[in-house]
């Protein structure tokens, strides 16, 4: 079979390759990688790093099948985080090292080793589930929330007004979302499908966004307040779903009153709690807003009261009445870091350990929207919102070539790059982590922090491919409120569209309005993932990438899943039978073709397309 | 001009694009960055991180010439290291980031973004110099050495023997080279041009490479003790050459006097020195080596008598009666490493903070054979020894087809590698540094740990191009004493050969023998390495690379130098004027022709050939 994909040597941490479970410092694992018999592998040898110094040490052959030599090495968990690396013995062509990017025939620094960490990764339920992010201002405003008098920072809009992108009032234009609001529409979420709730803040503050907190003591009156915040999660907790809380630990609103007291009395104990410089406005703000004090970790009493111990915030919202399931860490990148200073390792371990003493099921997830990789391999953050393997690579890829929606942080539109590229990328930033984390790493298509998909890829059927990416890669998968309808937007606060719920019949909307189709792939693709043990935490194999196609599967030791998907018209492939089996594959979702072809299989060259297939 | 190689955008650390010095935090530090006319470019941003947070900034164009725009901007040395790299807007053609390891049509993690640091380098005499590595055993006996007892575990040798390769009696075979007879020798290397005296250990021990202190608190003396160590660095500082001392801070000898206290007496304080453990032989060996308990530093006393003041070990010979100009630390990445303890940054802090308060003009620098970029930007090594950047791509370049010379650490012979895997080696393990480390790195060809130069790379012709490209490089170059003359040995222990001063006058030495003509060749490259500011620290710019040549320039603001390196005949190249200027090249060094062609200059394709030339 002349020009046909065949396997390369891989490795991951799911279970097909390295037994599940945390290990313990001390521990012996064996791992185990796989090696196509046409690779001309003569020896395999594991590398380790043990207290900073490389080891080798020989694999042996553990099982050989028509295609493939599977060996085996054992890894001493010596260090919390033990790296390795397979080195490829090919005799006279030399040798290639297999770390998490792939092979090289040169020698790499460890950055993209494998690694076994002793900490313990996300629970299952984050891991394996799906998660539905809701902004309360504009998701579903109840009949109580027309009683309530308007703050005086608040500009009121009406629930179809189109958000402002830019200008003043973008983050005091206020819709009136509340909790009661989200709690009527439940049934939404688990129509979907989805698993867990994840709302931005509900503390009070003086903006819609409510990142600006003026207390952590109680819930945002304006959103019904502690009731109707504790009546929601008992709610969701019914029908199975998940709730996570969004806590800012790096800074709080200028009309906190923590900030009150500091500024009236110097000798007051919050006083400490800020960092103040000289000049206007006379402290330390978020990227120099002045509306958002930095919180000082130096201060004693600034960890008790926000992240130590069960009274602490992060405690209590654990507890009941409320119970929330987890945090997601507002600017946790920047927690605990101020010039020399560097806390946040410390503060990320001190706020999972409040956690694990209250629920040790409770998830922690880290905002951060570029390298993370020096945070997430410790005993803190279980994952992160990851924007810089996920989000940003695929949206280089699903992008129109001639986009005109902004690149996150960037001065240039969103460009479009091929897939080639764009897995680098993708596998570069992943390859970083620990597998533990990868697999619980919150992956999204947009956020209340970006435009909308609908508005990136620019057509429906380009949401299919993302969604069938999105649904189908390794990491949890996060949905934007609203994304699932086709809602638009061009920015972070332009995205912040209501939810039309007056529409919510159509099969058809246009811009900003319900379009029934979407929600109907989003549901169904949903149910393809919670069908698939393989989806959820199968290990990830890239089997051919082009500019146009990219082509996975994902496989547990039970399971193996096809995923391809084409943004247009491409070549096609055949795939070797060592890689799709014999026999017939059962479509799970999608229209590309793939049909039996000389023992093994060709994907057909359609597109924008997608198909998923569980193989035999 | 059709095929002509053209400049790329550049940024490092060097003068011409950051102003020298270290700066204190909350210093704003302009930063420069060439972009030629003909790349495209529409706009320059800078990126830093700052707190965890990358943000973007405009830079502006500072001036332009006939070939490039050079920009400004300026970075804020918020955090102690403070990281940054280049946006280059390309309009309707994307983007690309440029960063250490050059430009990139995606997004990157962090690793290789430029630096800044507010801790200061090595001291200049080290980063300018040219250091030579003496194994005191194996270089020269003094007529002193005739009447000293051997000791018990001692395995005398001839002087002309050729040291063991395998076996029992590597660790003991003993020629009696001391300390006396490389102060007779000194003049070998003024002659060669040297500017400092490396030796490894002079401390007793039971093995003639004293890597097993039985005490640090005197000289062996089997190399002449106290007196002759002393009276050599007299000698040494009279001729204006440094003298770096060896210190083991990761384990003693089984036979020092410390673990002999801690054997005898559970009580003692040098119990708490050692990591006991379960099952035999009772203790953390180095690399489980028995004869080599690892040291804990969770010992406060062990800091003090080892690393801490002008009173411990570090201390006390950098003052009178010795004087040495700095330490190089055997198994620096391990120290202070074991199991869930990691001291290692804290031990390097300390260790430096004494070097500082005895002798601020001190040097320090770590041995670590693989990836050392999470130890080296904080304020203990000044630098590594450069394996993994230099010594090992380099072999792999230079290294003839069919060689039989195992590779570092591999179980495989060392491989021949083509130019462009070898330099992104070079620029991959680089780029994690700060300039201001890479520009003080000790590279090497060979070590007292390798097998020798002359046997990896197989002729005299093919030691030209290695030694031209070690005495061009950025760092400081490190010749292993022996070197210099021809000598060979195909791993660490066989290539610890004595120095043959019999053959002094020869010219043309077989195997193992004194070949005057490499001599010769050392002490013309050293002559023009010390004549050049731009070799000795200017910046580093890639001009061309194909399998076969590396071309490259070497920069300061008042000097350019170019070096072409060829190790086989290829194809010749030709360089646009923007990178050779117009007007004649003054030829420091080798054969290779630089002919002007069309305003620029065609470089011929000879090979093995190098050649070095000052631009106009």
């Amino acid at each position: 079979m002349r020009g046909v994909v065949t396997p390369a040597p891989h490795h991951d941490g799911s279970a097909l390759y390295v037994p599940e479970g945390v290990p313990a410092l001390g521990d012996t694992v064996p791992v185990r990688v796989r090696v196509p018999r046409a690779a001309g592998v003569r020896d395999v040898w594991l590398r380790t790093v043990r207290d900073g110094e490389p080891r080798l040490a020989p694999a042996r052959l553990d099982r050989s099948d028509e295609h493939e030599d599977w060996y085996v090495a054992e890894v001493l968990v010596h260090n919390p985080v033990t790296s390795y690396r397979f080195f490829l013995d090919e005799g006279d062509a030399g040798y290639r090292w297999l770390n998490g990017r792939g092979t090289w025939d040169r020698d790499v620094p460890d950055a993209a080793d494998f690694r076994l960490t002793v900490h313990d990764g996300a629970p299952a339920w984050m891991r394996d589930g799906v998660v539905y992010q809701v902004f309360p201002d504009r998701f579903a405003r109840s009949a109580g929330a027309d009683g309530r008098p308007l703050p005086e920072w608040a500009v009121p809009a009406a629930w179809d007004d189109e958000p402002h992108g830019a200008g003043p009032d973008v983050g005091t234009q206020y819709y009136g979302g509340d909790l009661a609001g989200i709690e009527e529409r439940l049934d939404h979420l688990v129509a979907l499908g989805v698993t867990t709730l994840y709302t931005t803040p509900v503390f009070p503050g003086r903006s819609n966004h409510r990142y600006d907190a003026s207390t952590f003591d109680h819930v945002d009156p304006l959103l019904g307040g502690d009731a109707a915040y504790a009546s929601l999660i008992r709610a969701a907790h019914a029908r199975g779903l998940r709730v996570l809380g969004d806590l800012t630990t790096n800074h709080t609103g200028a009309g906190h009153e923590w900030f009150a007291r500091a500024l009236a009395d110097p000798g007051a104990p919050e006083r400490d709690f800020y960092y103040w410089a000289d000049g206007e406005p006379g402290y330390v703000g978020w990227l120099e807003h002045a509306s958002l004090p930095k919180l000082s970790y130096g201060s004693a009493e600034l960890g008790a009261r926000m992240i130590d111990g069960p009274g602490s915030v992060v405690g209590r919202y654990l507890r009941e009445p409320f119970g929330i399931d987890g945090w997601r860490i507002d600017v946790a990148n920047m927690t605990g870091r101020h010039g020399a200073e560097d806390r946040t390792h410390d503060i990320a371990r001190r706020l999972r350990a409040t956690m694990r003493g209250v629920n040790p099921d409770a998830a922690l997830v880290a905002e951060h929207f570029h390298d993370a990789s020096g945070d997430l391999a410790g005993d803190g953050w279980h994952a992160n919102m990851n924007y810089s393997a996920f989000t940003r690579p695929a949206w280089t890829w699903l992008s129109p070539p001639d986009s005109s929606v902004p690149y996150l942080g960037l001065p240039v539109r969103t460009p479009r790059r091929g897939g080639r590229a764009v897995v680098e990328t993708m596998r570069e930033f992943d390859a970083v982590l620990p597998w533990r984390v990868t697999a619980s790493q919150w992956n999204m298509l947009g956020s209340h922090d970006t435009p909308r998909l609908r508005s990136i890829v620019g057509s429906r059927a380009m949401v299919e491919v993302a969604a069938t990416l999105l649904l189908t890669y390794p990491g949890t998968p996060v949905i934007f409120a609203g994304d699932e309808v086709g809602l638009t937007g061009l920015n972070g606060e332009h995205a912040r569209a209501t939810m039309p719920w007056d529409d919510a019949s159509a099969t058809g909307g246009g811009p900003g309005r319900w379009d029934g189709a979407t929600f109907d792939l989003y549901r169904a693709l949903i149910a393809v993932r919670r069908g698939s043990a393989a989806l959820r935490h199968g290990g990830m194999r890239w089997v051919h990438v082009d500019d146009d196609a990219l082509v996975y599967l994902r496989e547990t030791p039970d399971e193996r899943v096809l995923v391809a998907l084409a943004r247009a018209p491409w070549d096609g492939v055949v795939l070797h039978p060592a890689l799709v089996g014999r026999g017939e594959a059962e479509r799970l979702h999608g229209t590309l073709d793939l049909a039996p072809h000389d023992g093994g299989a060709r994907l057909a060259g359609d597109g924008p397309a997608v198909g998923v297939w569980r193989l035999p």
